[in-house]
């Protein structure tokens, strides 16, 4: 009965995932199309075009059509010349079939835009012997397309297309800076080894962080400890069957690793299509906010800015940076202002912001600084000198310590950021603030948010930082 | 012509610490008086009086009329035999002369009272070969009478007069657990070592702590270093001319030790009688506490109790223990209260207070625990069932350790204070308070104080108290 259940969901899932003849018929046609002009241009070049993405192993989703054209040159060209033949195809290509593009900037530069709305990116890379000989991640796709081609059969890639939608309405798909999730390589690398979607969620219920799955058995259970040494802090070890170095799911975060398996689990003991779905998303309302505020009895401090333009995997890391210098720069001296929280948030072109859940955000008028012990001459000598024009009381002693008492500079967290963020560029730099994030604080300014009304304003303006916000609020419980 | 500024000073401070010929015939024939009678009943103990402290040795003050009477008895006489006749003796003696009179606990229980208006105590002690082979402290008090004695001119006493008046007026003077000063004999050596009161206070000017006084050359300059570490942590190191062991100034203060050098300086800058004079002790005013508190943006806790009846020498030390105990629990977790200051006052019978400054005294009702890395398995399933139930938010990832937030228990120091000292005498004793306190707290009561109105009430109540507050506000200043 509980088997029918599980069958009956999937079936309906299935639907979901799988494009219709006619989007297959004309995705694939424009595929092919797109793959013969790519050959005739880049035979002048001497270039081989391979299709590559989920398009070729036919696990892509209706939702996501899109497909890569990798070009492959010989090793004996140079870098320089493989740049500029695959710029120069890229361009051509997309002319020939009235398609938009721009230059994106991977480890190469290459070409990406839209064809009769389908995503195509067209990438050159060497051709390469071996996985192990790559010289940089691109000529590693090649191989993984081989591998993948070798082992799935069309039943297994609907099991692909049903763990990636799994995921994707989950928002744990992908292995972008911003998810840190689950690649679709990694997708089809888990169903072909544990043969169907229900079997890789079954099969992750037991994995324990630092759990070694390895495909090819390029290993023994002796050499696990070792390459958990190797990849320290990665919750899973998917080693590549086409490169055994490299772990797969290096880019996985500790939470999208335990975002899975409760998911799984929840699943398995109640099947539903709902997971399947994204979740509609509800931005917070004023109310919402101060009812949780007035329930955590914590302060909120908001920085928001326009996000720099660079490109999302740039972005998301900068901003998290960012949020951690602040918290640091916060909590510098041992009792100074306290961070309960962070997160951070762009829709990567019109807001950023950092979030400060703050549980201590105001201090008295007067701090105290404990110096030497009176028995270090010198650096009491130093110390005394230091605070004499700057104290307001003391130097007193506590045991065998001088003190003295000055006013505090900033009575309050947000005067304190103030300070910090106001400086230009270079002083921004200094303190440690990533560089494209000091570059657009210093040129395009930013407003550091305490009050409620003006936080709830910037939800009304931007619903996405409502739901980031809602998010923030409603902690998701991993266990 | 500052000479004579100094000799007009110290002119006339000399008639305020000599006594009048009459006051000196009164004691001294009291003193003579008493000794015979002490010789008297001694005798038939095989005890024999000896007259020790500042009377014999001519360096008393007039507002301290006091005398001591040791016993000294053979060493082959048992202890507990020592303390009943020294009991005895002491009873009798205070019978016979019409005077009242106490039992006091030293390392021997002693007799002390009053005999026509003059501190009496009758001690009784071991007459030992030197003062290497002594039992007890108090068997050092020969040796430092017969060194003293053999040390100090009748002008020398006058000058002994006028440091310790000059310490007294300042607060400085007394060995006690409460002053933490310069004890008597310790004024007499500095008087011999430097010759005179303004000798002394020039040659402090050059003390640095650690500084070494060795009246009877036991070490050299090379010796020092291992002086220095043996008492460490002592700001100064007088050598005890009857015992290179010891120092004489164990007990001095870091505090009291910059006081002297402080109050030597202003002194030798611009002399005034005033040094000799205690200063009037003004209450705070509730006005002038309320100023305070909002000048410095903090808040004060008073912890208020009736003081156990025991000896000032136990009392004090036990008052900063349990002052020092509320900080540490109040500040146990890294980010919990903050403490500012700290300081403990009693009158000794009716009143004992803590103070505590607060920098945090409110925090917020969530509370967050970061947990072990995910990778320690067993840590993490530990925390994870800790927290299981009483988690409001949570279990997630930060990097890669578990986190969950839970309700703070107390949201105010006051509440936290109160929860710690409601418990029983065994409950406090198992916190660390010292055990006196502990029984009278959890016996007698507490009060908790935080709003400014209650200890303003409180100052009226006990002057003492508000003198107390504004010393503590008024920090003094010792460099």
């Amino acid at each position: 009965m509980e088997a029918d259940r599980y069958e009956e969901v999937l079936k309906e899932a299935l639907k979901l995932v799988t494009p219709s003849a006619e989007e297959k018929e004309t995705v694939e046609n424009l595929a092919r199309k797109t793959l013969e002009v790519c050959k005739e241009i880049a035979e002048g070049y001497g270039g081989e075009p391979m299709l590559v993405g989920s398009l070729r192993r036919n696990t892509w989703l209706p939702e996501k059509k899109e497909f890569d054209i990798f070009i492959l040159f010989p090793t004996s060209l140079e870098e320089s010349k493989l740049e500029e033949y695959g710029l120069e195809i890229g361009k051509k290509v997309f002319e020939r079939m009235g398609g938009e593009y721009v230059i994106e900037y991977a480890q190469h530069p290459y070409v990406s835009g839209k064809i009769d709305g389908v995503n195509v990116d067209i990438v050159p890379c060497y051709k390469v012997e071996s996985a192990e000989k790559i010289r940089s991640a691109v000529d590693r796709t090649p191989f993984h397309v081989r591998y993948v081609e070798s082992k799935l059969t069309d039943q297994l890639a609907n099991e692909v297309r049903l763990l990636k939608k799994f995921l994707l309405a989950n928002e744990i798909y992908g292995a972008d800076a911003k998810t840190q999730g689950f690649s679709g390589y990694v997708c089809e690398l888990l169903v072909i080894n544990y043969g169907s979607f229900l079997n890789v969620l079954k099969a992750s219920l037991d994995w324990e962080p630092g759990v070694v799955i390895d495909l090819e058995n390029f290993y023994t259970e002796e050499d696990y400890k070792n390459l958990r040494k190797k990849f320290k802090d990665h919750p899973l070890i998917l080693i590549d069957p086409t490169d055994n170095n490299r772990n797969t799911t290096a880019a996985l975060s500790v939470r999208c690793f335990y975002k899975f398996k409760k998911l799984a689990k929840e699943f398995l003991s109640s099947p539903s299509i709902d997971f399947f779905v994204k979740k509609e998303e509800k931005p917070l309302s004023e109310e919402e906010l101060k009812e949780f505020l007035s329930k955590r009895g914590t302060e909120l401090i908001v920085v928001s800015f326009k996000p720099p333009r660079v490109v999302p995997d740039i972005l998301w890391p900068q901003l998290r940076k960012f949020s951690e210098r602040l918290k640091n720069i916060l909590e510098e001296t041992k009792y100074e202002f306290k961070v309960l929280g962070k997160d951070v948030f762009t829709d990567e072109r019109e807001i950023a912001v950092v979030l400060l859940e703050m549980e201590v955000s105001k201090l008295p008028t007067v701090q105290k600084r404990i110096g030497p012990p009176v028995f270090n001459l010198k650096h009491s000598k130093n110390f005394l000198e230091k605070y004499k024009h700057v104290a307001i009381a003391g130097p007193y002693v506590e045991g065998v310590n001088w003190c003295v008492e000055v006013e505090r500079k900033f009575l309050t967290a947000k005067d304190k950021l103030k300070n910090i963020l106001e400086g230009d560029e270079q002083e921004l730099l200094l303190k440690g603030i990533p560089n494209y994030v000091a570059k657009q604080l210093a040129s395009e300014g930013f407003e550091i948010i305490c009050e409620v009304e003006r936080i709830a304003s910037l939800m009304e303006e931007f619903p996405c930082v409502g739901v980031f916000l809602r998010k923030y609020f409603e902690k998701e419980r991993l266990v």
